[in-house]
């Protein structure tokens, strides 16, 4: 692939910074309130397996927004699989 | 840019049904319960931009599945802000 132009990549960091940002608060409230029962386990295994394929797809456009987009939201998901397991 | 090729938009489209499949129970208890108390309108807000520029990237890349994915959950979230606003 081609590689993607500074002003694009710079596009696709401020949807990943807005997206991902737009998550951490669930992610604290679980922290915060040591519980997960809003959320469906199944539903996080499904965002989860979803975030690691967008991952693949990303680093094959060598997508640096998606990358970093993917990683970070795959890491937050999995603390919230880890509390919803934990405190199962 | 390069087309990309099948077998890694295919990839794409599971993910994009993955992550969009797990926002769906969300907006359907929004939707059953009439309630959007336990979401915030911020929250939604942030998200729905960093949609809206997800796609501008995705049709950037030529990339069928972000496409579709941002179109989608750009709806759904458009869904949940209405009731937000609407509910308030």
């Amino acid at each position: 692939m081609e590689s993607i132009p500074l002003y694009i990549e710079i596009i696709g960091l401020i949807a990943a910074t807005l997206t991902t940002a737009s998550f951490v608060p669930q992610v604290y409230k679980i922290w915060k309130t040591k519980s997960a029962e809003g959320v469906s386990l199944t539903m996080f295994l499904m965002f989860f397996t979803g975030v690691v394929l967008w991952l693949f797809y990303g680093l094959y456009l060598q997508s640096i927004a998606m990358t970093i987009a993917n990683v970070v939201t795959g890491s937050l998901s999995l603390i919230i699989i880890y509390y919803k397991l934990k405190l199962k």
